[in-house]
């Protein structure tokens, strides 16, 4: 596999951790058999139609062709995957940039957003299951409003694009107006979303490669299918998962997921999501959060190294970056002359030198680059990897029965207004 | 004040949070009496010297003059008080945008800003105590090296501004070199220096009153003098730093800071710094995270309301947003026709009501609005409360032992490049 974990510095040894391998075979085993509900993006990358993917690359060459931006409305799950996989791996000279809205309530923002479009052209695409999610509503109003004063109702019809539910409200508005509609595929929630067309038609309108990002998904998908034949305590697929639920049950109360690159900011908060709605119930779960090294090393640095130990710590790294940049020799003798990258390798190998001396647990994964395909293969292995550790825990990952409650008492207030 | 607390939901009650009043008066009044280094900055809007004030504005006024770009370079407490004011209170119209670079090793992350920048006039500002952070040298050097090959080395030197201690080898080489020099003020540490030039100057550069935001500060910095004369146990000042080390004391790990406006991002950040470094030591402390809203709800609200009872809640909310948008009819019976904000307010209402029926402590503080005294009066106030909750906790909220670990193992790494 692509991805390489190193538990050596985990805190849990491997006797602890082999004796919960053949657990977590079997917990991975039942996402395939259906005996858990929502389980439709297991395996997904393996399934998806070449159709499907032609027509999602389709529709994105008629967007890159008539838009400079592509304004996707969408919350949570509906977004977070793709501006994960669009911040890492979107060209700088694409014909289309993606921009997101939808994300809050501020007018601010949306001000802010349509200073930036300005009067280039622009399509648009409404990302929600149900279609009554209340920021997605606003936003899609708001939008259409602009569109059809720009365009007229028929072009701006022609300009929106909507990923639904079968049959939902919003998918039976677009069918009528003749949008651009894209099925989300049954028993997929939104944050196990990002290579269901949710993620894939953004992620294509700004340039990726999503057979490629597939490709790499399916690599991982076919390892594990593969791995997992070995139902022994010898199949180390699933560590990381049995690693970090050895934590969670000794006490730690936080895993801190640290990056090298401010690229991957957002796939920090894709993994916020992912861990924290899947494993966040019953009163369970590890708080899950992210940081960007080097910045902060410069706020949280302090803590990691001598604060509460209440935390472990996952590092991604990757091997190589895309792009090099030496600093002139006037940065001294320690710095000039060196490259950016070959500095923050060597900020990587500090930061575990001194964590790992000052005792905090840190699980190492790394990848050999920021490319297409280990992409899309990291995405999907971290999907895996917190569906079983969740199963694990004893709690459904594929379930969220708390974000109902303040919806319903926010909608209250709303009526009363 | 302009800073309003409500502890009704904090999940500690009034006996607890009276029972340690007036250690807490004992603790600020310590603030001003010398006998902890590095109180520099404690009422400092107080004793900040008009002279100087003048200085920056002038500065400021020069670098708006002939540049569409100021980059600041510097890391941790050399930008994130400067960018969480400018991200909040920058005007769209500003005639200079405020750039930080000098935050990672990314080249990727260098060559976009260089091709922000692109042709346009810019002036750069170097803000390192010492000058010998890694990151700010790098990008120090690699700014430089292009400053000088637009704009030649003598007017590149004319558009360079240093802000560092005195006599610091960073100071020594700009006064050579004829830079703008502005001194760190002694005995103020970085993440406690956003009313020093370190925030002042870019700040004042991207447009903001800095006048306005230190007599925020000043005020709030009235009060507590004011306030804490009485020494009794009904001195209510500091009962946000009793409240959150009374959590702390009861087995919580996490304050989670909570914003319901996207620009309040970097404020999140700076908290997560001023807290973090100040209290994470001696194996003790409250590990900060900030959380976005409504974006977050689809994200972490999930683990919010159901999962591991680890943390506690501090949301920072202003009465008034300074953008109204109107959302479209289209939007349907329940938000067509409503503003935003109001929206939003139903938002925050939703979620204290959710979070608080699941048993969340809430501490809430409220502003009346985001405008400069108000933000300048709530960073400091938060100064205050920090300080006076480390030293409850029994640690000192003024020094960083722990993050010289990663520097010299980085340098060591460096050095075997």
């Amino acid at each position: 596999m692509n991805i390489n974990i190193d538990l050596s510095k985990s805190g849990i040894d491997n006797e602890a951790i082999a004796s919960r391998r053949m657990d977590s075979v079997a917990e991975y085993d039942r996402l395939g058999t259906g005996d858990i509900a929502d389980t439709g993006w297991f395996n997904w990358p393996l399934r998806i139609e070449e159709d499907l993917l032609f027509e999602i690359k389709n529709a994105a060459e008629k967007i890159q062709s008539e838009s400079e931006f592509f304004l996707v409305l969408g919350i949570g799950g509906s977004y977070m995957g793709a501006k994960a996989v669009l911040d890492l791996l979107a060209p700088s000279d694409a014909a289309t940039k993606v921009l997101f809205a939808g994300i809050n309530f501020s007018g601010r923002h949306y001000n802010e957003i349509f200073d930036i479009i300005g009067d280039s052209d622009y399509s648009i695409c409404v990302i929600s299951k149900s279609g009554s999610t209340a920021e997605t509503k606003a936003a899609f109003a708001i939008a259409k409003e602009k569109l059809e004063e720009k365009y007229g109702p028929s072009e701006a019809s022609a300009r929106t694009y909507v990923i639904s539910d079968l049959d939902s409200p919003l998918w039976n508005e677009g069918s009528e107006a003749g949008y651009t509609l894209f099925q989300m595929p049954p028993q997929v929630g939104g944050r196990y979303s990002v290579f269901t067309p949710v993620g894939l038609l953004p992620i294509a309108a700004g340039g990726v490669d999503i057979v490629r990002l597939i490709a790499g998904a399916g690599e991982v998908a076919e390892e594990f299918e593969a791995g997992s034949e070995n139902t022994g305590p010898d199949c180390r697929l699933f560590d990381y998962a049995i690693a970090r639920q050895a934590h969670y049950d000794r006490g730690k109360t936080i895993e801190v997921f640290e990056f090298f690159d401010p690229y991957f900011d957002y796939t920090g908060e894709w993994l916020k999501q992912l861990f924290g709605e899947s494993e966040g119930k019953e009163g369970k779960g590890l708080f899950p959060a992210s940081l960007i090294f080097s910045r902060d090393l410069h706020s949280m640095g302090q803590f990691l190294q001598q604060g509460t130990p209440c935390f472990f710590e996952t590092m991604v790294t990757a091997d190589r970056e895309s792009v090099s940049v030496r600093i002139p020799e006037s940065a001294g003798e320690l710095y000039g002359g060196k490259s950016l990258d070959d500095i923050n390798r060597c900020a990587v190998e500090g930061v575990k030198d001194a964590h790992i001396g000052a005792g905090v647990p840190v699980i190492s994964i790394t990848i050999p680059s920021i490319d297409t395909e280990t992409v899309g293969g990291l995405l999907y292995w971290f999907c895996v990897q917190c569906a079983v550790s969740a199963l694990l825990s004893g709690v459904n990952p594929f379930d969220q029965p708390g974000v109902e409650d303040y919806k319903s008492n926010m909608r209250k207030h709303i009526s009363e207004l």
